[in-house]
């Protein structure tokens, strides 16, 4: 067995690669080296999920590695048509973000349905102002992505005894489809965003969709920035067609300092974080050397991702 | 039968009282009053649960009520040696409260676990700025008080995979006795107080308790202030042996604006609202009424108070 070549795109070295040590050959390339390094390369490790180089290098110039992995849930950053049509298998860290990610929008909802960003400044101000709160156990969830992130966000509301709605690209059992989506939608108390970014989801959350909503309804997005049109978002919350927000991810990322969305009133900003809990680039790393090993043996990989439609399809 | 005679305290009618109307005689008294119109009440329902009248009201000249409801879970406002001495019977406002205080602890803990305080101030400050957070399922939680708030508490945390343990004053099937306590809190990333003020357990989480948490642990108060050595508190945060903690109750409340308290990092200070959700006073005098049909029937009234104990018993 010749010694394989394992490339990895990153800014530092990603943990738990130490089992391959010895019987692979572990490269690394940056963004600039990347084109250069790829014909070498027979698997292809993108830790730096942050980065939109692999896109840019595909097609290019001799082969390519037939197998790239990401370590992140979405594959929107790395995805193009020509990756799509080739031979080559993706796959990506299914598994690793769904449950903290449910746990961070249940925080979120709970944390409205309790007023504390209110109770914060209220404490800054040392104002005692009672106020009456919402019970979350009766109220309504609509959950868009049906991937295991929406499914985990789904239960762990239900969980809390919210009656939670999950959408997807497919009715199947348990399932709505994009028919339901806009009845879903206007009975909502909650609406998180959690698909894939792809073609038919890209600016999904848009004016009309806001203006579905109830008045008293919050919208989180823990999925992609291109999921929702930022613009018409700031717009709902300016005209109070629905009562808050919360934005995890972004169109640009980081946000700049300077950007309007720091500053919308009832829209809680957090830098693409709700899936991070500690230890996970750990868990990331233990995922691809436990997918590795089944590539090197020549066994099926799991978490493939079907390229036309750009996420692991469910069953 | 002749007319009752219904003397409340309060300072607003409390609502829901109408299907009393006309079978009743409803009066009103305030702090001032009180004492001059208990000899002619049959039953006495204290409304304004923050006023301490009653407890100063007994004993006192001419006939006392023989029934006291108060519109609260806990009964260390009114309770007194001559009236826990007395053959009036006092109940309370037994499961109100339960659920919603239960969804404002597991409000704290998610928003603790996922740096959510953090995340507003980095917000205010326009800074982009990724952190790794804490898992909620898998950690630990030991909740002070084994009546129906602690009970439903320990079940929302964990619905969310929290392993939690719970304390009473009697050791049970499912409940730890106060033996266990200080090994419970030693390993506990959440403690939860949400026992009654009775003599037992005033001042119970004092500089001893708090030295035999974890440096890690957060603690959360939604029982009544003088559960609490709040100096003790205060020093604890402010020597990081606890990482951080939420006060929803106080020896004074309201909190006064020059309370030192309101500054202390590391602590929550919320106006006693944990359990007040949109409804809650509906709630209550619908309980009331409910109970009050009862002991107009002759019927054995609910939610019976041990007036030595200072408490409800439980099963």
């Amino acid at each position: 067995m010749s010694e394989k070549t394992l490339l990895v795109l990153d800014a530092d070295p990603p943990p738990r690669l130490g089992r391959l040590t010895g019987r692979t050959r572990i490269e690394h390339a940056d963004e600039a080296s990347l084109a250069e390094r790829l014909p070498y390369a027979d698997v292809l490790l993108v830790w730096d999920f942050t980065s939109r180089a692999v896109r840019d290098a595909w097609p290019g110039q001799g082969p390519r590695p037939g197998w790239v992995h990401t370590a992140s849930a979405g594959v929107d950053h790395l995805m193009c048509a020509e990756l799509a049509a080739s031979d080559t298998v993706v796959t990506n860290a299914r598994g690793v973000f769904d449950r903290p990610i449910a746990e961070y929008v249940a925080a979120l909802v709970l944390g409205w349905a309790k007023d504390l960003p209110r109770t914060w400044e209220l404490q800054r101000a040392h104002e005692w102002r009672h106020r009456e709160t919402r019970r979350v156990a009766g109220t309504r969830a609509c959950v868009v992505g049906s991937g295991p992130i929406g499914q985990a966000i789904t239960s762990v509301l239900k969980a809390l005894g919210v009656t939670a709605a999950v959408v997807g690209r497919t009715p199947r059992p348990g399932i709505h489809g994009p028919d339901d989506l806009d009845r879903l939608l206007s009975r909502a108390d909650w609406v998180i965003a959690a698909a894939p970014l792809t073609e038919s989801t890209y600016g999904m959350f848009d004016a009309r969709r806001f203006g579905v909503m109830q008045p008293s309804a919050r919208f989180v997005n823990v999925g992609r920035g291109g999921l929702v049109v930022e613009d018409a978002l700031v717009e709902a919350l300016s005209k109070q067609w629905i009562a808050g927000a919360a934005l995890d991810v972004f169109d640009r990322e980081p946000l700049p300092p300077d950007d309007p969305l720091w500053e919308v009133p009832g829209l809680v900003v957090s830098p693409h974080m709700s899936g991070d809990t500690v230890g996970w680039r750990d868990a990331l790393g233990a995922q691809f050397v436990e997918l590795y090993e089944l590539w090197e043996a020549g066994k099926p990989l799991l978490n493939v991702v079907d390229k036309q439609r750009g996420y692991v399809p469910g069953h």
